[in-house]
């Protein structure tokens, strides 16, 4: 199976960093992974609304243009999934689809032609999480996912 | 305004002390932090129940007995926030407390015990995420609600 992970800039903290390349080299062993890291646009400190509005469209076609075969959007606005759950619909996925896109938008989030884009839109919480710790969380949900569709006791 | 967390068991994975490191450096900011690592139970390769519910019991009594104030209790059963609406609840819990304590269970959860001396069970994912990493999580998001609260633009 194809696991593409498509973001917004990278990361900075060196801490987070070191986890997702921790949790990319253990799905590694279960998938073929792929992250595309799509340009960051420059904000100004205090955005107006139509320069958001404009960051996230530029943002949101450079995501669209990375996404391949079966795309989830992660948004708060989206569908909540147990851990079990998203295994059992990454299983079934693979069943018509090749390869399953995962899209994290930017700090300012994605336009709506990226909605209309995914297949599915998942939320894993009402809480605000920044984005590169939601990176992480995202790429152990996958992991701790595989680790469940391929009966593995899961490495703490 | 004194917060406590208070969870059981060290933290192995370097990256992960390192962000932990990093949040509550910040939140020492807003608050007078306190983090209490209790004892982890060892637990055998494959468990009982009888065994589990042993470890989780004793794992209670040593965090029900770092419990002051107001108590949080982690875990997937309990209510759902927004971060806005967690830090209302801390904003408004500081009229009544001068201590809200923060609980994570270990590995194998809380007995009955820990949700009875509670004050509010909280649920950040129906997901289920490592012990470690959540607790990234959770000092990221009482980190937050005191940027909230104090109305400062929150650092990236």
């Amino acid at each position: 199976m194809n696991i593409k992970i498509v973001c917004v800039g990278n990361v900075k903290e060196q801490y987070f960093r070191d986890a997702l390349s921790e949790y990319y080299k253990r799905l590694g062993r279960y998938v073929n992974l792929k992250v595309v890291e799509v340009k960051e646009e420059s904000v100004p400190k205090k955005p107006t609304d139509g320069e958001i509005l404009k960051v996230t469209e530029t943002e949101t076609l450079r995501l669209i243009s990375e996404c391949e075969g079966y795309v989830i959007l992660l948004s708060p606005k989206g569908k909540k999934f147990s851990s079990p759950e998203l295994a059992k619909l990454l299983k079934k996925t693979e069943d018509s689809f090749s390869t399953i896109t995962f899209v994290v938008g930017g700090s300012y989030g994605v336009s709506q032609k990226m909605f209309e884009r995914a297949n599915l839109t998942m939320s894993f919480s009402d809480l605000t999480f920044p984005h590169q710790l939601f990176r992480v969380m995202l790429s152990e949900q996958i992991y701790r996912a595989y680790t469940i569709i391929n009966n593995v006791t899961y490495h703490k």
